[in-house]
């Protein structure tokens, strides 16, 4: 069980850890504060990406520096601290060495590499406190979710995002189809830009869109943390429109979702968002290679015009694609129509 | 404000109008209860249709055939008495003359004819209230819903009831199209069905699909109350199966909407289920005929296949169709996908 100044200490861990100002990638996002055994905040610290201190160094370095004894201290730390040599010295003998008393730990280290540094931590006699509220455990989850399933799977981890009609229109008969969703919906397009390390879109949506693929506020300003932005098609596609402080554009000359997803994966990125066409989505769906699919579903009735997901080589109703249900919710809206976010899970196919 | 025992007896006098045992159809449920002022229930009654007494009527007769006295008691009806003399006598006129303190309304009578009992009772001194909780106010607009739209609109209210995938397939490329949703949602279907006067189909879903329209329950049993069986169309389409207790047929040889909704009306039926196909559903929708739209939708894939809904006659994306959301509801379901079920109602186009 937490304290509660443990507790308002891991969400500040997290808070910190999670900041858009830290790059996303092949590194785990890490937070750590420091509190004296009266529950006051000694110092904090984060992990800033390849080559930088871990949290619990970082935070370690700031006391150090700021003269804090932090011998009986308690680390309240979002991930299991390292027990392995890397580019750093194991985070686990920084604390043990530094005289902490307790450590709190928001989620296990899925790295078999890191891990270990529990039991390290306890070898030390230090009392290591694993029991935390499910949102917060649920939180630190999250904050590394394509991190760790790019250890698990060696493949980054695929959202794939669609918007379209009650009826599953994408696009109208004569091919409009901006916007179908509403600003909300849009928004949130846009929140989850910044939540992955690449966007991902076909040839055809280059060509047809013109899409910036940058992820923005409600008032056209650039997010601080912006996806890499993918094109995936063998054929020609203008480039995509140029703006400052946009990520970096990749042409991924392939058919194949697996083929894209290594060189994204080799490149760093740990969390691709598909964000279609109806061609590109279908052939990541029919690979079985989308984790999550987040539909958005505008109330609306077309009757006719562009399908939004396409050719799963589905032909009868027995071979469809299932999914789970995750979470349905109503997107807010002033007076337009109110939007449904649909969060799926497709399951396994059994081929 | 009721009493404990008022709510009590409107909760029951609203389950005994309901009951399937009572046809639908032009005359309203309604359902009366009678209390002694210590709130004892002293009788009941309803209405059962065309031709037969008045819920307060057969409450007062239930009374008095038991020797039961009324004077000094509370009358509690789920609909305002009437003050017209029809083929019975005006019901607000029986409740004054039998001696009755005070009377509890859960609705106002829409019926210009009909209204205007609460006012006689008032004048003859008997406390009439009409504040009532939520959500008796909304059980008893839902009771006499189809009945209060054909007043209002002079047709039939019609709710439209669609089943189809994520990305808006009614079937797969091959035609199967049994079953896209579970059984949570097909019995839903079923409930529906004996809500309603009227199930209507095109003679494209008599031909395909042979449906035998009746509204059973899971084990196969019918319902104690089965529409009215309607096919649409001007082709040749076979008889629906024929099944014991089931509704019965009627050919609408028309491709209008409006025609097939008068015809209906004039048969008594106020509330029209549309259960598609794809064609007939889409004749409705864009007539402006649809009053409430239920989505069932299946959190599946099939990339191709039949859409839901068809031939809107709307080209580009600034003429869609667009639908308030009413509700949004996953339905139960036992290890298969979970489907939701989506209510709307489609906003009035200003074309
Ligand atoms: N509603 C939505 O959520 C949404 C989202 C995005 C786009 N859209 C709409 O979708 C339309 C564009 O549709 P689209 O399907 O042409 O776009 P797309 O899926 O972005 O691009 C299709 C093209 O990508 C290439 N490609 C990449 N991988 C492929 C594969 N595995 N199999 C086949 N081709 C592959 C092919 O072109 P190459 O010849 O270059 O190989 C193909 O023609 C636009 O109208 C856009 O507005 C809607
Ligand atoms: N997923 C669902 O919710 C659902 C529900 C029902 C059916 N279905 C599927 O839908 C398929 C049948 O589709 P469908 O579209 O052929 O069926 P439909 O809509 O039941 O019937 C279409 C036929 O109805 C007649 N019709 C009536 N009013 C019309 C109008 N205003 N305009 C044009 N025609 C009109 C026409 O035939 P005439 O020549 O006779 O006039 C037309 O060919 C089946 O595969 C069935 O399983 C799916």
């Amino acid at each position: 069980m937490l304290l509660d100044t443990e507790r308002g200490a891991l969400t500040r861990a997290l808070e910190i850890a999670g900041d858009p100002v830290v790059p996303l990638g092949p590194n785990p996002r890490v937070g750590c504060v420091l509190l004296s055994p009266a529950g006051e905040v000694l110092a904090e610290g984060r992990h800033r990406g390849a080559g930088t201190a871990h949290a619990e160094a970082a935070a370690l370095a700031a006391a150090r520096s700021a003269d804090i004894s932090v011998v009986g201290a308690t680390a309240v730390v979002t991930l299991e601290p390292c027990s392995h040599v890397g580019r750093t010295g194991p985070c686990a003998d920084a604390l043990i060495s530094a005289g902490i008393a307790r450590v709190v730990v928001a989620r296990r280290d899925p790295n078999p590499v890191a891990a270990g540094g529990i039991e390290r931590l306890r070898a030390a006699g230090i009392e290591v406190e694993l029991g935390i509220d499910e949102d917060l455990a649920a939180a630190a989850a999250a904050l590394n979710r394509g991190w760790e399933h790019g250890l698990q799977h060696a493949r980054p981890l695929v959202t794939a995002k669609i918007a379209l009609t009650l009826d599953g229109r994408a696009a109208a008969a004569d091919g409009t189809s901006q916007w179908i969703t509403g600003p909300a919906a849009r928004e949130e397009v846009h929140l989850l830009r910044t939540t992955c390390d690449a966007v991902l879109v076909g040839t055809g949506t280059a060509r047809t869109d013109h899409p910036t693929l940058t992820a923005r506020r409600s008032d056209g300003t650039l997010h601080p943390r912006q996806p890499l932005r993918a094109v995936m098609g063998t054929g020609t596609a203008p480039s995509l429109p140029a703006v400052d402080g946009a990520g970096e554009e990749l042409r991924l000359l392939t058919h194949d979702p697996s083929a894209a997803l290594e060189t994204l994966f080799e490149r760093g990125v740990r969390h691709v968002l598909v964000e279609g066409g109806p061609v590109v989505t279908g052939a990541f769906l029919r690979a079985g290679l989308v984790d999550e699919l987040i539909v958005h579903l505008a109330p609306t009735l077309l009757g006719a015009g562009r399908p939004a997901v396409e050719d799963l080589s589905i032909a009868t109703l027995a071979d469809r694609l299932d999914l789970d249900l995750v979470e349905v919710a109503p997107l807010p809206s002033s007076g337009g129509p109110t939007d449904l976010r649909i969060t799926l899970r497709p399951r396994p196919r059994t081929a």
